[in-house]
């Protein structure tokens, strides 16, 4: 028997949702997924997520991989597989990453050469919006954190530069975080700003538990005056994450990209990475 | 004792309410704000608002009038409402139209040249949002109508052209409707494309009950070649409701604006009528 290992490009609403990972309550995304997955197929798959997202937060193009001995055309897993997912949560894309015909004991062995949702990765890429405006918008609940003094979106640049690069992040790593070491390398940090919301873009190699989430919290304290822009190089040096402020709201945070080895071939989507930006 | 007439611009997300006008579920945006107002002013207050908007219907900023005797700085009503108010409806700004000494019966009568939310109001414009893509996507889920199939902008444009203008829109009147005449004048459709999102914006003296979702309909059956352009021209013509398109999810309708007399002086938001677009 052959067996397809099959990658998704996943995007949420995570307003609704207990974060990705699979939990007893049922009321996460990847159980919503694995349901419809068991739905579809008619068994029990477990999936591979590139990246576990908090409760809340959001994803434009999450990337999943499973192995399946199902053989089905991509459009039709995608068809079916939103036919039985919630409005919050759909597949914007399929595609067979690998196939392998068994070796005799049947089982069919993944070798480290193998596409791994996870570890294949070569980099993640975050968004972060703040709607900053005096007055709260019911139009942005939930899918920005709001600001209501005004922010200097200069010094916020101007703060973020301090953190590119390789650093021990252990002034934004929560005490949560299970990574084997605080140092991570941030490629870029980019800001942008249409009318009264501003997106925040990190891209790096990989992130810490609520890393972005921390350095927003950070960032905004520098933006509103409250810090200079020094003081996000001296958290950095001081290592110590009673200093920086505290996290910042889930929000505003969307998983944007995964980005792999185009040799992979995954499918790319045509859409800017930000819906409402 | 003197009354002032206050003005507020109020916003909501519509997707938790039956729609504007109070119910006895309380489960509607002018029952939520009524609410705010007794626990506020500690008086029962009853608002009246420019265009009510049926459920799941969206507003930028509906306008609501109400009288009051409490004296309090506008910032004061805007945070001490925001304080009373759910996460999906906020007051944007509050002005005070007009301030009145009472008669000698105790009375303080509106006159007909009065700032009436409804009366006074010259115009109201709508949006339209359409995410046009093979697949749904859960960030759009409640704010944007879904259509899978390609749409041709152009010809929505021509056909949307041919509404422009005092007409008899029996065609796209629901039976439910309680103006007085079918007539109403269209000032402008515009349409506008960002990626795969569609805006399409109505202004009109006033609308009829389920008149904007009845034209989008129709006009996304042209969109996708169902209909050729000259079956909007035939529809205003036939005046039969049967003829035209069933009514348009709700989801992608927003109230966006109210035009009234600038002598009143209202408050006019700096940022763009649509958030996401």
């Amino acid at each position: 028997m052959n067996v397809t290992r099959l990658a998704l490009g996943l995007q949420y609403d995570g307003s609704p949702w207990h974060g990705w990972q699979t939990q007893l309550s049922r009321n996460t995304v990847q159980d919503q997924l694995e349901l419809a997955l068991l739905a579809f197929t008619q068994s029990a798959i477990t999936t591979t997520c590139a990246g576990r997202t908090d409760a809340g937060v959001h994803a434009i193009e999450q990337v999943v991989h499973f192995d399946t001995s199902l053989d089905r055309p991509m459009s039709s897993w995608v068809r079916g597989l939103n036919a039985h997912l919630p409005s919050s949560i759909a597949v914007r894309w399929a595609h067979a990453v690998q196939q392998k015909i068994n070796t005799e004991d049947g089982a069919a062995h993944i070798a480290e050469r193998d596409f791994h949702a996870r570890f294949s990765a070569r980099s993640r890429t975050y968004h972060y919006l703040l709607y900053n405006h005096p007055v709260r918008s019911p139009l942005w609940t939930g899918k920005a954190g709001w600001v209501f003094r005004q922010l200097d979106i200069q010094k916020m640049h101007d703060a973020a530069q301090l953190l590119v690069g390789e650093h021990d992040f252990s002034a934004f790593r929560s005490v949560d975080c299970q990574a084997k070491s605080p140092v991570k390398t941030i490629h870029r940090i980019a800001l942008s700003q249409r009318d009264h919301v501003v997106m925040i873009t990190f891209q790096a190699s990989a992130f810490l538990h609520h890393m972005v989430r921390n350095i927003v919290g950070s960032l905004v304290y520098v933006g509103t005056g409250r810090q200079p822009v020094e003081w996000i190089g001296s958290l950095i040096k001081q290592k110590n994450r009673h200093l920086a402020a505290p996290t910042f709201s889930s929000d505003g945070l969307y998983l944007a990209k995964i980005e792999y080895d185009p040799a992979w071939n995954l499918p790319q989507e045509a859409s800017p990475v930000l819906p409402y930006f």
